[in-house]
C-alpha cells in the first residue's frame, strides 16, 4: 500500500511552523503496514492543491490530506478536491445539523460560511469529528482514497485514530489486520536493541521497528494475522517475549507513557513521594516531574543548588566536602541526595552534579562527567556516568537517568550500569 | 521568485523524526522575498528522485535540496541529480585534498566512500561546509538553481546563511538587495501588534511579517533597496521605529536571542544575581535560566516549592499567610520571593504561584490564576495574572513573565499590566 501524506496551509510554507502532522501521520501509517512514500506541503491555492491531488492520484493507494477544511475562504481542500475529479458538492443534512447544534451549546448562532463545512463531494464518506467542527472525508477515485482531516492536531489524531485506520484497514488488499505497539527503553543503544531482540521476531507475521527518541530508544512491534483477535495475540505475544529479554530496560508502551509519568505512577501508587537536588540538570529533573498533571501526590519539591554556597545553605552539604572532593563528586552527590529527602521530608531523595559544558571540564573530570545519587530510608547510593553528550542533550540523559535509578528501585531492579552511555552515542 | 524545499531520507517518510529544516528553510526564504511554493520529502529511492527533480526544474526558480550528501550508498543526491539532468559526475580535487586532511587531522585514513562526496555535477559550483564533511553545489539547469545541501542541521543552516543566501541575493531578478531580521516581543498579541505598527511601514521597500511564538510574537521588519548598504540602513530605520514604537515590549533581536539569555546578558552586565522560588512553573524557570552556558555567573539556584511545607520549610513563608489567604495568594508570593532572596543571598528573589490546572481551580481563583513576585534590595512586589491556557502554556508564559518582568525592572521600565493575557488566547 503506497501512501502519500499533503498538508495545506500558507503558513507551512512561510515556515512558521513544524509540521509534525506528516510525522504523526507516517507514524500512524507504519502500524497498518502502508509504505510513505510522499510527503507534500502546498499553500492554499487552487492550482497547486489540483496539481499535487491528480499527481497523488496517479501514484499513490491512500493519500492523507490534512488542513483546509475550516469555515474560511481560505478553506479549499473540499471543493478543490471535488473539482479535481468532476464530482459535484452535495450538502450533508445530519453533518448540518450537528454544527448548528454545536453552535446552540454555547448559545450563538451558526454564521453563514460554516454551513460550508456540511458540503461533501458527491460519494464521499463523512468521517465524524467528535473535538471539532469540521468533519472530515473519505474520497475513492479510481484505486486512490482520499482521506481528508483536519489540521488540528488534537482532530487530526483523533479522527486518524478512530475513523482512517480501521478504515485502512479494511482497504489493505491482502485482508490482514495489523495490530502494533510501541515498546519505550531506556538505556540500551538502537544496535545493541536491534541484536538483542533478533530472535525475537521469528515467529510469522510479526516485524520490529526501530527508533531513537534521544535519550531514549523505541522497539516498535508489529504483528499481522487474519482476524483482529489473532493480530492482538500475536502482538501481545511478542511484547511479552520483548519484555522477558530486555526486562526492566522496557520502561513504558505507547506514546504518552513517558518516563516522568510512569515514575509518577509508581510512587503514587506505592504512597511514596520524592524531593530532588539538582545541580547540573538546573531544574530540569523538577520540571519534567511537575509537567504531570497530579505531580503534588508525590513531589515535595526540590533545590537547584547551582552555587557551592546553595549546596550547603539549602541542602547541608558539608563545606569540607565540597572543599575536599569538588561540587562534582561522588560524596557531593550523596550529602545533596540526603539533604534534599531528609530537609523536604521525602521518601526518595535524587541529586545530580556534573559537568554539562561547554566549559568547565578538567583532566580528571572531562565534560560529560555526572554525579548521580539516590538515597531512601535504607541509606543513600551516589554512581558516576559519563554521558558523552552536549549541554542539552548531557541534562536530558542525567534527568532520564535519575528518574530511571528511582523507577528502577521501586521495581526492586539493579540501576543501569554505571557508564553506559560511554563511547555509544 | 517562485521556491520549493525538498527533503530526501528514509527516516522523514517513517516518521521517526519532525523534519524542522523545511521550516528553517522556509524562514529564510522569506528573507530574500522568495515565495516557497512547495514542501516534498521523499525516499532515498533514485526514482522518486527524479520524478521530484523534474518537477521542481518545471515550476520553480530555486529549490533547495537536504539530505542524501553522505558517504554511504543511501546518500545519492548529486549522482541522482547529475543523471536527471544528463551531466557528468566530475571530482573536485580541492574538495578531495579537505575531505584527506579532515581525517588526518583525527589521525585517521579517508575511507574509499567518503572519496565519493569530493563528486560533483559537471558544471556545479561548490559550497563549502566548514562543519562538517559534505560540501553542498549549486547547479544551474535551464532557468532553475538547485542547492544540494547537508541533511544536518548544524551544517545545513550554516551553509544556507553564508553560502545560499547570498547567492539568492544575487539570483533575484529585480536587482534588489533585501535585508530582514526579527524582534521577539513579550506582552502584546498579534493583532494588536499589527495594529500599533501600522504606519511604521510606510516608508517604500520596506514590509512587515508577524509570528507567533508561543508565548512571544515576532516581527519580521524586510527592506528592499538598490544596493546591501540602503538596505541595510533601511532596514535599520524600519527597526528603530518599531522600537520607539513598542519600547521595551521588544526584548530580543535574531532567532538566539531568548527571553532567558536577554535576562542572564542583563544580569551579567550589571553584575548582579538572581535566584527563583517556583510554584506553579515546578522548576521551568530554573531549567531556563540554567540552559544558558554560563548561568552559574549569575544564577545563584532556586527553590521548587510544591507542597506548603517547603514553602514554609525552605522559603521561611510563614504558615499564617498560608492558612489565611492560601498558597497562591499575594501574601505567599511576596514572602516567597523575599524568602528565595535572602536565603540564597541574590539580588533578585523571583516567586510563581498559580494554579496550572486542569484541575485546583476555585470560583474565587479559577485554573489560570498566578501570582508572581519579584524581590529585590529595594523591597518586593507581587501580582496577579490570569493566563488562559492549559497546564503546559501557563507554565510558559509564567515563567516568560517572571523572567520579563526582571528584565523590565533592570531597563528601569514598568511591568507588564498585570492580566494582559485576559481574553487574548
Amino acid at each position: 500500500m503506497k501512501a502519500e501524506i499533503l498538508t495545506i496551509g500558507d503558513e507551512l510554507l512561510r515556515g512558521e511552523i513544524v509540521d509534525s502532522n506528516k510525522s504523526f501521520l507516517s507514524d500512524r501509517l507504519l502500524t497498518v503496514d502502508a509504505e510513505v512514500r510522499w510527503h507534500v506541503s502546498m499553500r492554499d491555492d487552487p492550482a497547486d492543491m489540483t496539481e499535487a491531488f491528480r499527481r497523488a492520484a496517479e501514484r499513490s493507494d491512500v493519500v492523507l490530506v490534512s488542513g483546509g477544511l475550516g469555515p474560511t475562504r481560505d478553506d479549499l481542500t473540499i471543493s478543490v478536491l471535488a473539482e479535481t475529479f468532476g464530482r459535484k458538492l452535495v450538502c450533508d443534512e445530519e453533518t448540518l445539523q450537528n454544527l448548528r447544534a454545536f453552535f446552540a451549546r454555547f448559545g450563538r448562532e451558526m454564521a453563514a460560511n460554516n454551513a460550508k463545512q456540511a458540503w461533501f463531494p458527491e460519494g464521499a464518506e463523512i468521517l465524524p469529528n467528535p473535538v471539532g467542527t469540521a468533519p472530515g472525508c473519505m474520497l475513492r477515485e479510481a484505486d486512490t482514497a482520499f482521506f481528508c482531516m483536519p489540521g488540528v492536531p488534537r482532530e487530526l489524531h483523533k479522527m486518524m485514530d478512530e475513523q482512517v485506520l480501521p478504515r485502512l484497514d479494511r482497504l489493505r488488499g491482502d485482508d490482514q489486520v495489523v495490530r502494533a505497539t510501541l515498546l519505550r527503553t531506556f538505556g540500551m543503544g538502537e544496535s545493541n536493541l536491534d541484536e538483542e531482540l533478533a530472535d525475537v521476531a521469528s515467529e510469522a507475521g510479526v516485524s520490529l521497528g526501530f527508533r531513537t527518541a534521544f535519550p531514549d530508544n523505541y522497539v516498535r512491534p508489529l504483528a499481522r494475522a487474519a482476524d483482529s483477535s489473532e493480530a492482538t495475540a500475536r502482538l501481545r505475544r511478542v511484547c511479552d517475549a520483548i519484555r522477558a529479554k530486555l526486562g526492566p530496560m522496557v520502561y513504558g508502551q505507547g506514546e504518552a507513557d513517558s518516563m516522568e509519568s510512569v515514575v509518577g505512577r509508581l510512587l503514587d501508587e506505592a504512597g511514596k513521594s520524592i524531593a530532588v537536588a539538582e545541580s547540573c540538570t538546573g531544574g530540569l529533573l523538577a520540571q519534567r516531574i511537575t509537567g504531570v498533571p497530579g505531580a503534588s501526590a508525590y513531589f515535595r519539591g526540590g533545590v537547584v543548588a547551582y552555587a557551592n554556597e546553595a549546596k550547603v545553605g539549602q541542602l547541608g552539604v558539608p563545606q569540607e566536602l565540597l572543599d575536599e572532593h569538588g561540587a562534582v563528586s561522588e560524596p557531593v552527590a550523596l550529602a545533596m541526595a540526603s539533604g534534599v529527602r531528609e530537609r523536604f521530608g521525602a521518601d526518595f531523595g535524587v541529586s545530580t552534579t556534573g559537568i554539562a559544558g561547554p566549559t568547565g571540564g578538567s583532566e580528571e573530570k572531562p565534560v560529560g562527567t555526572v554525579f548521580i545519587g539516590v538515597a531512601t530510608a535504607e541509606g543513600a547510593e551516589a554512581r558516576d556516568f559519563f554521558f558523552p553528550f552536549e549541554r542539552e542533550r548531557h541534562r536530558m540523559v542525567t534527568a532520564q537517568a535519575g528518574l530511571d535509578w528511582v523507577r528502577r528501585l521501586i521495581l526492586g531492579a539493579e540501576p543501569v550500569a554505571p557508564r553506559w552511555a560511554r563511547g555509544r552515542s
